[in-house]
C-alpha cells in the first residue's frame, strides 16, 4: 500500500486535486481510499436517525451494514494523525491511500499545494515532500505540476512513492 | 466480547430497546457497540460534502479522522450479515455488541421482540433465542421481559451470554 498526503492551506484546492487523482489512479489499476483529517470534528450523522440515538445513549460506536457498503462511526482514543494505522486497519485492500491534510506529519510523503494569492502553509513538514502543485511561478527543489496535470502527477507518484509510504 | 441480536418485525421497538439497554450495560461496566443491518442500504453521507465527492470520484472508501471520533464509509464485498467479523474488526475494544436485526442468523444469540397487534416475525431463527421482550401475553420456552424491563434484561443477558456469542 502506498500512502501520500495532499497538503496545503485552506482553499488551496486539496479536495479538487484528490477528486482528479482518484480516477487517474483507478485508470492505472489502483484501488483508492481517502483519509480526511478533520481537526475540528465532523458532522456526518443526522439527528433523529438511529445511529445518532445509539451514540447519544452511550455506544462507543455504531456500524451500518448494507449490501455493498458499510459505515462505521466510533469514538477513538488514538492520535487522529495516525494515518498509517487507519489505512491498514480500514483500507487494507486499497493499493493507494490519499490523505487530505497531514501537512505536519514527519515521514509522510506529501504533495504540497501552493496557490497564487494564498500564503504558502508555513506548517508543512518539508521532509518527505515529493512534489508541488501550483498555479503560480514556484521555485522548488522537487517537481512542480499545474493543478490540471493530475495524470502526470499520478504517473510521477506511482514511480516515486515507496510501498508503505510512512517510514 | 459478547454479541446479541435484538430481532423482531419493523415497528416492534428494536431501536428503543437498544437505547434502553446501552446505559444499563454501561452502568454494569460494559462498553457497548451497535451494528445495524440495513437491508436496503443507508443514507448517511451528504451530497456536496467532501466525503461524497471522493466516493463519487471512485474511491473505495473514505475515513474521517477527528479528535475523539472517526467515521469510515466504504464499499464492502462481504456478507452484510457477518456481524462477528465486523464486530471484531471495528469494535474489538467493545465488551458487548448489540445487533439491530439479524433475525435469520443461525447461531447468533437473540432477543425476540413480540409486540401486541403486530404479527410475530416468521423469519426469526429460534435456535439461539435467549429471551422474548413483549407487551403481550406471550407463552415461550425462554424468559419473557416487558419492554420497560431493560435493567432486568441486561442482568439476564450478562449472566447468559457466552463470550464470543456466535458459534
Amino acid at each position: 500500500m502506498k500512502i501520500v498526503a495532499i497538503a496545503g492551506p485552506s482553499q488551496s484546492g486539496k479536495t479538487l486535486l484528490i477528486t482528479r487523482l482518484i480516477p487517474e489512479f483507478r485508470a492505472r489499476g489502483y484501488s483508492v481510499a481517502v483519509i480526511k483529517h478533520c481537526g475540528h470534528g465532523f458532522l456526518l450523522d443526522v439527528e433523529g436517525k438511529d445511529s445518532w440515538k445509539y451514540r447519544q445513549a452511550g455506544a462507543e460506536g455504531v456500524a451500518l451494514l448494507a449490501p455493498g457498503e458499510m459505515a462505521v462511526l466510533r469514538k477513538s482514543s488514538g492520535d487522529p494523525r495516525d494515518f498509517r494505522e487507519t489505512a491498514e486497519r480500514y483500507f487494507g485492500d486499497a493499493s493507494i491511500v490519499l490523505v487530505e491534510g497531514g501537512k505536519g506529519i514527519r515521514g509522510l510523503k506529501k504533495v504540497e499545494l501552493v496557490r497564487r494569492g494564498l500564503d504558502p502553509d508555513g506548517g508543512i513538514e518539508r521532509e518527505g515532500r515529493l512534489a508541488v502543485v501550483s498555479d503560480a511561478d514556484v521555485v522548488a527543489d522537487v517537481p512542480v505540476f499545474l493543478p490540471g496535470q493530475a495524470a502526470a502527477l499520478a504517473d510521477f507518484l506511482i514511480a516515486n512513492l515507496p510501498d508503505g509510504s510512512i517510514e
